[in-house]
């Protein structure tokens, strides 16, 4: 069955640039959305410390979607720096991966209603996950079907692009437990695994 | 009367690159906009998981817009990769396609709010139907100003661009009998078509 | 005093890019964000046919400052097409043109909410009016500074930016008189004299 | 401890060019956003005419973000043109930078709605001093990496990214006292600090 090979291949680099630049632009303005989702205060001027600081969990959500989206936003970057060629499957796959960032507003929203829901934080976990693990899926079709530049870091990359999902998995875990050791394998445990594979790779 | 051609022809790649470029921009934030009309549940938390319940239609048409604009990318992708011309009319049919792309995210927030409305799928599928067939009538204008790059799949892309707009023609007849048909149509049976015209070509 | 005279001057294509670059962004970002402004119904089904035909002037206006922001691109990219140098004074001439596309989502909600007050014509038109000015400075300066690239429009581009403000200064003095009027000046009658200049030039 | 050296280091143009149009996307999104937090008025049209003059602060409020926000990616601009290597921590830095910008349009939408607050000006105010801050950091840390070109400009740059945070962090003071004088330092002193910066390094 030929059908199941995307039939379009191609190899001009400026073509996978105007799918990294797409795919840029989605980063960017997801990334630039959240903070609409934190109403402005319009009440009485006497209670607006008072506003400021309910916003709290808000501003918290903000910046952590935020740094993971920075950090998903890093790993595509160096995807497409090793894509040489690319078919429907890649393009497709990575359309999948900018749904799952394109939706990230809403649950990033979501938690900063509802920061110790134990429900929120697994549907906000899963946001996270289901984008990363896209990615692995787009690195490792990439790999398998010959599109990757040949470098040193191949496989690290790959490794990492495993680590990341891992990572969410264990982290929607323990977010029944306590949302803040989520967080920490977020924003905390996951940067550091990613070093340490960079590091030992080396 | 010389006012009928549209006096401004450039065929610098640069050129080109930057109308390619400003129509992702306006693809990558129609496409990222559709989410902010989810609106985020701030209620009481026990009744969240109802609340996320009852989203189900606006997420399944986020999901489904999302995907029908990341078809509409791909293929003007593919009609700017054989651009090497363009003139005024180019770009105002291109524009135009564009208002149909910006317009998006209202019809997809209108198809959450009344998922069962057949008024609302016809409003739907229409919304979808008008930029495909402004995809198509750039394609024909481009071919017969002889402005495409002859390659071996132009006879392919432009059964394409015909079959496109047919498909959402179909579906919006038969929105009034049933949604769910209609969203077989864009989602199913035109990726479907596609490849299979993709396949018969070669 | 030599303050006067902007100090930096660059004649870097990949800078210039950049600032393209930059202003298709926002660009992009404002013909997008104008459907946001339209409020999606979502009361009873019954009424649903009513409210979408309430919202017609929300569509008009939104259509309509679609296609003059397109008309403001267009000739953007025209300017800079013939840009081979730049100094600070071109940057923020073309911010201050930015200021006021950015600006633009507002008057068109307005317009859409107050379709035949006077006021609001007047106002929507001051508000085309401004950007339309700032670009015929903008070219007039970088004429006078020697940063563009000579060829043969040059004399018809000037030419085309004094008649696009021009029109629009007609345009708001017809707003209290009927909003029509100043609507067929924005979108028959400016672009007809714009493909006239076009055609006499030649 | 190698672990404190990011360990990827690249100096490929069109990789540096990625980060620099994500940010100019970012930049772009942000200013644009910041109208969308005017609330269009819909009363009835007697009112309108009030509802316009009573939104000043809105309108003030949405201009000086816009200059500031304009005045920040020149700066960017100018760091931007000069980098030739890139590693993990400027790209952090930068990330960092961006989470300050796209953070804008709340304290924009907030000094609209509380002008005269100097809670309100204090926050606003600091708003703007984090992403200076930022700028300036990045720029000494890409000094002290050796990832700058020469030039003879380099001096100046380095001086004008530091007397920008130390005319935010005068205004913060100011705030509590008189806003205007914030704006004063905001929008008319530091342009013309860095003018006369930049007509003393010549």
């Amino acid at each position: 069955m030929r059908f199941l090979r995307w039939p379009v291949v191609s190899d001009s680099q400026a073509e996978i640039d105007r799918i990294a630049f797409f795919s840029d632009a989605v980063f960017a303005i997801a990334i630039t959305l959240l903070v609409v989702e934190i109403s402005v205060p319009d009440g009485p001027i006497a209670g607006l410390a008072t506003a400021l600081a309910d916003r709290g969990p808000k501003f918290f959500a903000f910046v952590l979607s935020f740094l993971v989206i920075g950090q998903f936003w890093i790993s595509h970057h160096r995807v497409f720096r090793h894509l040489r060629r690319y078919d429907l499957g890649v393009m497709w796959l990575n359309l999948l991966y900018l749904l799952g960032v394109a939706f990230l507003p809403f649950p990033t929203a979501l938690l900063g209603n509802y920061f110790h829901s134990a429900l929120v934080g697994v549907f906000y976990g899963a946001s996270l996950f289901a984008p990363s693990a896209m990615g692995a899926l787009l690195w490792f079709y990439s790999a398998r079907r010959g599109f990757l530049r040949e470098s040193p870091d191949t496989r690290q990359i790959g490794a990492r692009a495993l680590v990341t999902p891992a990572v969410f998995l264990v982290g929607i875990g323990l977010a029944p437990i306590n949302i803040y050791l989520s967080v920490f394998c977020w924003i905390i445990l996951l940067p550091l695994l990613r070093l340490l594979l960079s590091a030992t790779a080396e």
